[in-house]
């Protein structure tokens, strides 16, 4: 793609891969104890001799959520990152994640500072039948795109998506973005159980950890890798549960038709849920939109029943590292 | 079958539909909470007309846990009713769960006494992919295992399955252990995250507790119904996943060969769990063995990844109310 522009970008010399950001999402818990272990034998952080050299820090983010096994304990540590969390004053009353937040905040960031992580990769599940999604605060985050193409060239077996949360920086509420720039990604595989590990998703976000900190690599060494097209699914809204005026409890499910089929174009008229009594509502929204987190568990408390997004088609450039210690096409 | 023996008992009066033991199975929970929605509505017990008459008792047994989303707020309410636990003193200390089940006990019991529930279904969801279980403490309960067969006919396109977990009434633990005579059965119906409510797995539990209070409609009316023979999983023994010896942390999740594959026969040398380093992990059991609670999200914390059984063919009488209004033969 001879008039695509090319995007020349620093190295990332410090990544981190956090996996209990929840404490019941266990694939990213254990991903990040085997990749501990696995650090401990070889006693040296990760080298590449032909120049690429980053370091990789793995972070266990909510210990005690994890040691209870479940999402927080307090409140949800992954909303905890925006600035004005990070700068309040700690007091005793002070949640117990908002503190943690303050301690990966000194450990990763401080958000969006030169001394920050180059890159945040975040580990989550859902119970959604989502395949492996990474949702990021960009559309044009040349990084996160690549990386996102890299994993689907790399896992054809497991449907790989890029979401895209239009928040500004200011904005931003997740773990991921404390990084420098804002550049990090949420990794969120599914469906699995919270408080279930299932050996297929495990495998498959080690898969993605694996080819993304290969990518990492790769660019570090100076590999050019091709601009061209991708599909982005911007969020646009979401919907609620049908719920009782009175006791707020939910009256529907998810429809059997809609279960599970997360990614699949939802239109107007379409099955959206059932009532507990069998009763069939619709989607009443005008404009076909694409719906995932379909019945996470998590977002009951939160109100989202499923998100509804739109799909665009991105041009990115190609991308080459300022400083590259080789040049080698990936065509 | 004319050889077969014919089995009288007394009608059922009294039955209770329980749902919220574990707060956050919410299959019961929501089918409960509609079932009393239906009930206020035609503001009267049910009633046959044909001299069947029972009363059917709704009970939401742990709303604190229902209101927290959790499995529990103390204790595990579904152990708790030994007679150790029904009948210590209730002190400050005590946990709510053991108060809890003191109160259900004087609802529904006193467990085991004449006045107590004819008839107490309670419902439960597993993360394992069981379809629908009815659990027992007997091998010889007519009642349950005719109303297995009804609903094994009734609900051809879920599997229906009899568990038989051989403990004596005096160590049984469950709530539906306080029925009269030990009559009482959980409806284990799955897979469903915890925390998730899924219109087909709401569905199918709808079913089941619709067509085992039509079975006992039936049998109070007289209904004969024949004999025969059915499948019986006795329970034998369970197994923990592999642990880290210092951590007590697990090392391995199930095999992806044997996830999902409950009542699917596990052989001596059969794949049984896969390590997070990837390493395949060998039944070494000497008998073939029937698994299910495979992966059950709640049984980590128990030390339990799965349990085995052994099917056995067992010969159930014709059985027939003790005072029937009418005779239907039900062939």
């Amino acid at each position: 793609m001879a008039n695509m522009p090319v995007e020349r970008l620093p190295r990332l010399s410090r990544v981190a891969v956090c996996g209990g950001t929840h404490g019941n999402e266990l694939s990213g818990v254990y991903l990040v104890r085997e990749l501990l272990k696995v650090k401990k034998k070889k006693k040296k952080e990760e080298e590449d001799e032909d120049g690429g050299a980053m370091s990789v820090l793995l972070v266990l983010s909510n210990p005690r959520a994890m040691q209870q096994c479940l999402r927080y304990i307090d409140t949800d540590l992954n909303r905890c990152f925006t600035h004005a969390c990070l700068i309040g004053p700690t007091l005793d009353k002070t949640p117990y994640e908002m503190r943690r937040a303050r301690e990966l905040n000194a450990m990763l960031g401080p958000k969006g500072s030169a001394g920050a992580m180059d890159l945040i990769c975040d580990l989550h599940n859902t119970t959604a039948n989502m395949g492996l999604s990474l949702i990021t605060y960009s559309d044009h985050d040349w990084i996160c795109m690549h990386i996102f193409r890299h994993l689907q060239r790399q896992i054809p077996d497991t449907p790989v998506r890029y979401i895209h949360y239009d928040v500004t920086s200011k904005e931003s509420y997740s773990l991921d973005s404390v990084g420098k720039h804002g550049f990090g990604m949420t990794m969120e595989v599914g469906p699995q159980p919270h408080g279930v590990v299932r050996s297929n998703i495990y495998t498959t976000m080690k898969s993605g950890v694996q080819y993304m900190l290969d990518w990492v690599h790769f660019f570090n060494s100076g590999v050019i890798f091709d601009g061209g097209f991708m599909d982005v699914f911007t969020v646009v809204k979401h919907i609620d549960y049908p719920r009782d005026g009175e006791t707020h409890n939910i009256t529907a499910a998810i429809h059997p038709q809609l279960q599970d089929r997360d990614f699949c174009l939802l239109r107007p008229g379409d099955p959206l849920f059932q009532t507990f009594s069998g009763e069939t509502l619709r989607y009443t929204g005008s404009e076909p939109l694409y719906p995932f987190f379909i019945n996470e568990s998590a977002y009951y408390e939160k109100g989202i029943a499923l998100c509804l997004a739109r799909k665009r088609r991105v041009k990115i450039p190609s991308l080459i590292t300022i400083w590259p210690s080789k040049y080698i096409h990936n065509g």
